[in-house]
């Protein structure tokens, strides 16, 4: 099989590899910082990551993951986490061109849903979906072995379907949305309300000022700080309320879960999820819910997998 | 285009008809009773059904919908609808020898979406969904212009996924669903409850000790009987959240509604599902809300698409 370069092009930095799409195998990595002047200077950049990694045109295709809303023909439409990126880019059309070679772009969530697809926990399953549990709460949909974007690229944001009606605001703004109760900066939010108006916490002593990072939360829930254990009771009700969901409305055998807050909490955290009686629907008591593997490296080998569907 | 025979597999009613897959359009048109001496039987009389109506053998293909779950491969794994039905068959198989021309099996409420995708309310649309509101709620989708009908032929069960924690009990024994708010049986199961509590009714006032007919829903609505009212406040709550979540989660831009109380409520039902403030999500307020064009139809001409799609 040939190589394929993937690049996981992120907020602060863009990495590339060459990536083995059929076992995940990587080598060769260049970093750099990503421009903070706008996406002409990125995509130039990405050019110059790309040539550097590839100096004697080994690989023939290239797969970018990009922090926003991608078309299925490979247009950036949004992408807050880049300076200045306040309009849509063509980003396979430029990108393709400079390069010559063979450009596939997909949504960073979406192509690590790949990654764990293909390469990782969720090998041997045609439908699956991943949901990645960090700052905010994001995911992915493989169906019949592909991913599934959507029509705005939009696909796979289980982090805002409503678990709670009328419930917490979420960053987006609306109501009662997953994320405000399962994501970090959720339950951050929450934390500090709380901690405000006279009900203390080990979270909130913990980060004093800064932010209230994974790790304090595994610490406070060892230290059976009751406000923590309930913030995560919620967590636990949320994920299990539209995982179960999911599950029931796709037929889903199996879910990948991944990102920052499940990585410190593990298994013990999948387990009370998947035995909520709020795990409900038709038949997702059969859904199994599994870590994800591809830690660091999802982002580039998925931006790989994604370059390799798109030329077969 | 060559015609295909659609045959719509009931409970009560087996129905045939020569479609044109690609208009929509049908002629011919044999119904006879369904058997109730277990799948045998059954198969027997829909290949007679089939004989009767095409004896010229002017179609090659056969496409059939079952009230039932079917697996890829047109194995029928359980349909509680049809007496004696208490094994797997295997009717693609049994049937495509039995009548010597390719046979494609499917849900009957997924052919359904099948029908209002592309001879439908959702011409032009290549991701959609479809929500049958009737004594119960199924549902089907379509995603990159294709049914996906799940691991099991269990995917689009919308009815099932939990809009109210902990709230009523459904009638697959879970509870909080969907179906449990908005579908018929429900509704007239919490009439019943709070009239047999004290809370009078129009509802069970009209149906006395039949069936909570959606015409008595349409009446009771127009008598603004209070009970009524707030039932169907909690209905349109249970679509919203569920329909705004499926659309954030499959980027859907558009969802066809149809089914005995859809029909009965119409468009007004619509439009208050959509602007409910439950109807949340990310990017669902552009999803368009439409009622289904196909009625009586949709059995027997989806089952037709669905076989012209499977010999593409």
């Amino acid at each position: 099989m040939t190589k394929i370069i993937g690049v996981d092009l992120g907020g602060t930095k863009i990495l590339a590899r060459m990536v083995d799409p059929t076992t995940g195998e990587s080598k060769g990595r260049v970093k750099r910082p990503t421009p903070k002047t706008g996406p002409a200077d990125v995509l130039a950049k990405v050019a110059d990551v790309v040539d550097e990694l590839d100096p004697d045109r080994q690989c023939e295709a290239v797969g970018i993951g990009v922090p926003g809303l991608v078309t299925q023909s490979g247009v950036v439409t949004l992408c807050p986490n880049i300076n200045g990126w306040d309009s849509p880019v063509d980003v396979a059309s430029i990108l393709s061109e400079r390069l010559d070679r063979t450009v596939a772009v997909g949504n960073d969530v979406n192509v690590g849903a790949l990654a764990e697809h293909r390469v990782g926990a969720g090998r041997g399953f045609s439908d699956m979906a991943t949901v990645f549990v960090g700052t905010g709460v994001g995911g992915g949909l493989v169906l019949n072995d592909r991913l599934v974007a959507g029509d705005r690229g939009m696909a796979g944001e289980i982090g805002h379907v409503t678990t709670h009606v009328g419930g917490r605001t979420c960053g987006c703004g609306g109501k009662g949305h997953m994320e405000a109760y399962a994501g970090r900066a959720g339950l951050e939010a929450e934390a500090r309300r709380r901690h405000a108006a006279g009900d203390e916490n080990e979270l909130v002593r913990l980060a004093g000022e800064g932010r209230i990072k994974s790790s304090f939360i595994e610490k406070a829930i060892k230290a059976n700080d009751p406000v923590t254990l309930e913030l995560i009771d919620e967590a636990v009700e949320a994920l299990a309320i539209s995982i179960g969901s999911m599950a029931t409305l796709l037929d889903l055998p199996m879910v990948v879960l991944g990102g920052g807050v499940v990585d410190r909490l593990g298994q013990d955290f999948l387990d009370r999820i998947h035995s909520s009686p709020s795990f409900g629907g038709f038949g997702s008591h059969v859904c199994e819910l599994r870590l994800a593997q591809r830690l660091d490296d999802a982002g580039v080998v998925g931006a790989a997998i994604l370059a390799a569907d798109a030329s077969t």
